[in-house]
């Protein structure tokens, strides 16, 4: 199992925690926890698979996604009661999942040889899908639509920070550790300090 | 046409019936009928044969299924006004859609070679994914999230009965039946006699 | 780049325009416009391309498209607050690209050899679903669920002219044309003129 294959696990695991635990603000069952745990877990992953046309769709060609997400689920169907804050542990989990998915999309579609707009657009596609069909389906308000918080613009960050990086020391674990320092960087800072790009702001007539 | 391209018919016309039933409930015209009952009908479907990258997916190699998901709307264009309960007739039909549907999944996954946490994940994705869509679209709470609803638990358990008994008996048909006798019962026993599984229930902080 | 490539050029603009500027309604920061723009720009021709398992994904091959919807969202980014009213620009952009995206879905299915009831489906599909993956995150109510409105409806009549004008005269550019200028007069009669469809109109016992 190469490097790629051990950050989808672990963004897999992170992702499916944070699944479960909007689950438990749903009060599903533990085949609900599962089903959103995987919904979100494996979201991203399957749209970069399957946008890219990979031979198979990477928790197809491997069950073990499957168990692992399985698992993150029933973990957080014994434990979550015993959370001060779950809304703030879904936050940070997310942020954390978010920055290991985007070198894990950016590294998928390199090793495909795609080009780099299209790197830019998996590592995106990986780190935000997933989180955006749990909010979707669980009637969240999506995180990527908090306003003026870094989400896309952290995934974005990280995507480029890996291709950039790997264009000058062309060490693919290198490139992996800024993506991911890149994007939980700018999501920390926006979450704890309050970090904003510019945003649209003049008067929303709403009409 | 062999079983499984007849399940899959069928769990069409069902699945079909329902979108249109939630389409009548949001006054719809005649080709939104339509459309939601086609996204309804043949989205899980599609997703299980994307997913497996199946030569062709199934209502592009044969658009039978269009017509037949287009018949259900317009039947129900015509008809739905005369239900006394449509959210009653909406979820009795949608758990009938599920039954068939479950071991359609679980079945075209198994004629591609699948090993069974893929027969188990088809099974679900194909039941639930089409209604899930329904209702995301439509606004209306998703029928797999309504608290301590047995809905993915049935999915799963007749999923898991249909590879059990194929392990058993080695026959399409009875795994078939197996599949959809569990599914219907589990969620007929939720329905109607309000079956629950142990669901997560602490006190929820809501934060 | 021929016809179809230059058509799905022009939707794909003005798909982000609508995109963006429903990003601007949630107060979103710049990057958040470029990911709503992408969303409903892209998302109608890849649903299509994936469906017909096209050799590749329109914007993966050719990451012009990621430009053009990009700098769409940063051109509205820069102007939304000069806008009257959004919701207006919104609802018109929205109809211009349908019109456009039409014509394209048809032509891409036809140019893969795909019958009658698949070259319907796949104007319906690239006309409808980015629009309607942009509502559905920005949590808006659908345009294609406007209640009365002629939406999926003048997609659907789009399609169907773009077919027969093709077997009277095998005109790509003609029957391109035709597609286009059906689905912008009806939606456009409808959204100004109060044109609908006998809708579903019964009282509803929203039970």
């Amino acid at each position: 199992m190469n490097l790629l294959a051990l950050l989808d696990l672990a963004s897999v695991f992170v992702f499916a925690l944070t699944g479960a635990l909007v689950a438990s603000r749903q009060q599903l069952d533990i085949v609900g926890f599962i089903f959103i745990a995987c919904l979100t877990a494996m979201g991203g992953g399957t749209a970069r698979d399957v946008l890219l046309q990979r031979d198979e769709v990477f928790w197809i060609a491997n069950p073990i996604y499957v168990a692992v997400a399985g698992t993150a689920a029933v973990l957080v169907f014994f434990t979550a009661h015993k959370l001060e804050s779950r809304m703030r542990t879904i936050i940070w989990l997310d942020a954390l999942a978010v920055a290991i998915a985007v070198p894990v999309g950016v590294g998928v579609a390199r090793s495909l040889g795609a080009e780099w707009p299209v790197l830019l657009m998996m590592g995106m596609v990986t780190a935000c899908l997933g989180g955006l069909a749990r909010d979707v389906v669980c009637n969240e308000v999506p995180l990527i639509l908090k306003a003026r918080d870094l989400y896309a613009t952290a995934a974005l960050a990280g995507a480029a920070a890996n291709i950039l990086v790997y264009e000058v020391v062309a060490s693919r674990p290198f490139a992996a550790l800024a993506a991911g320092l890149v994007t939980f960087g700018l999501r920390a800072g926006s979450i704890s300090l309050g970090w904003r790009a510019p945003g649209y702001r003049h008067e929303p007539p709403r009409s």
